[in-house]
């Protein structure tokens, strides 16, 4: 069991080859076991295996190939809509529209994602994150049809592998875990933490692509940029609150 | 492997047993093989086995008496500290003062925090989630010496477990899932998905203690009312802000 996380890699090529429904389900069924906030779940998963939403979803997601690829997508909101509903068939006046709640509803959301995801992989499925969902949140909001109280948090891809990369690096225990308070870095210390990352032939590789000095550059010019970052941060703040979740006022 | 996530059960009385080390580092070991956005790693673990500051952290949260009695708590933080701390060591100028960084290092944090919580279960160790971190962000920043750039999103209690609570209730299949778009909630659909959760005898218990009508009304005004989620959602707030992710504009 502990193996299935330990070796866990991304997959990004897909056999074209479905994921038998009565697989899927079991799957699903795992990510409900997640702990979430009261017991509320709040959250919902949306299944896309449709060719032609895959397509479309493939060019939300900056056209990666695997998006419509892969015979699976899951995409997990953070969702107040259905206990809101409920409350109000009870008589219950909902207070559920401030940012406490969306917080709420997406740790729910991604603690049952990750059940999913290692619950896949014991099946032998692989998967992969996109980590951009919340970056085109109000194109996915619309693409769902998702009423107010419902927010796109995460997405897995999910199938059939057909590919074996390598494990990935990390970096090591000391540079992560911090004893009964946080430890504040030395410049000594980052670049022990960083060592073996930046050892690697992999990153030597990405650096002269990129014709930059070192990996830092690549990550702060090339793949998360200022300008990427201030603009996808306006349209994930704006999705939380055209979906009704910032009202922080009495 | 599949079971260990079956049989989650969240564990709120623990024998007074520590955790090994060598099994603690495995289960934190665990943590790191999630999935991160960019292989960044944007997180930290603060690791809490101090018995006077886990009476204090205690106190913190709200007097849960598990959270003094239990060997080990583990903070999950969104942590940009040590990317921006090497990116400045190597002439790269960071960009992750915004909320979409603050974002992608909170699901960091919560994927890692899933792996660990299964991985603990996988030794037959029991855990338990604080959905309140994030209320008391503001005071956990200041007891666990936080740096800017680095936010509490979740706890985990992790001991031996001195209970064999049943298996909690969980809404149906149909409640969760959505195929292709989100299918909103007809009233009779809402009667149905929460039907056995109010049909409980638990259930019956909790509305006659707290002198309610039905749950719905003890979740809004008893558990989860206006006035604290407004309240904490401006903690929480704040802190993000105060721990500089909050610079949306060029």
């Amino acid at each position: 069991m502990l193996n299935t996380i330990l070796e866990h890699r991304s997959i990004r090529k897909y056999k074209d080859k479905p994921v038998e429904d009565k697989i899927l389900n079991q799957i699903l069924e795992a990510g409900f076991r997640a702990s979430t906030t009261g017991n509320m779940q709040v959250y919902s998963i949306i299944v896309t295996k449709d060719k032609k939403r895959k397509e479309k979803l493939c060019e939300l997601y900056f056209n990666q190939e695997m998006v419509k690829e892969a015979p699976v997508l899951l995409t997990f909101c953070a969702d107040f809509n259905r206990f809101n509903k409920w409350c109000r068939q009870r008589n219950a006046e909902p207070c559920y529209d401030n940012a406490l709640s969306f917080f709420t509803g997406a740790i729910d959301a991604l603690l049952v994602a990750q059940n999913v995801a290692i619950a896949a992989e014991s099946f032998g499925l692989g998967i992969c994150y996109l980590g951009t969902t919340i970056y085109q949140a109000d194109k996915l909001i619309d693409f769902f049809n998702c009423p107010k109280g419902v927010v796109p948090i995460t997405t897995l891809v999910v199938g059939y592998p057909d590919e074996n990369p390598d494990l990935v690096d990390r970096l090591p225990y000391d540079g992560i875990i911090h004893k009964e308070v946080y430890k504040d870095y030395t410049s000594e210390k980052i670049n022990n933490i960083y060592k073996e990352k930046e050892s690697l032939p992999e990153t030597k590789e990405i650096i002269k692509e990129n014709k930059l000095d070192n990996l830092a550059q690549v990550f702060t010019q090339k793949r998360y940029t200022k300008k990427d970052n201030i603009y996808f941060s306006k349209i994930f703040l704006k999705s939380i609150e055209s979906q009704g979740f910032m009202n922080n006022e009495e």
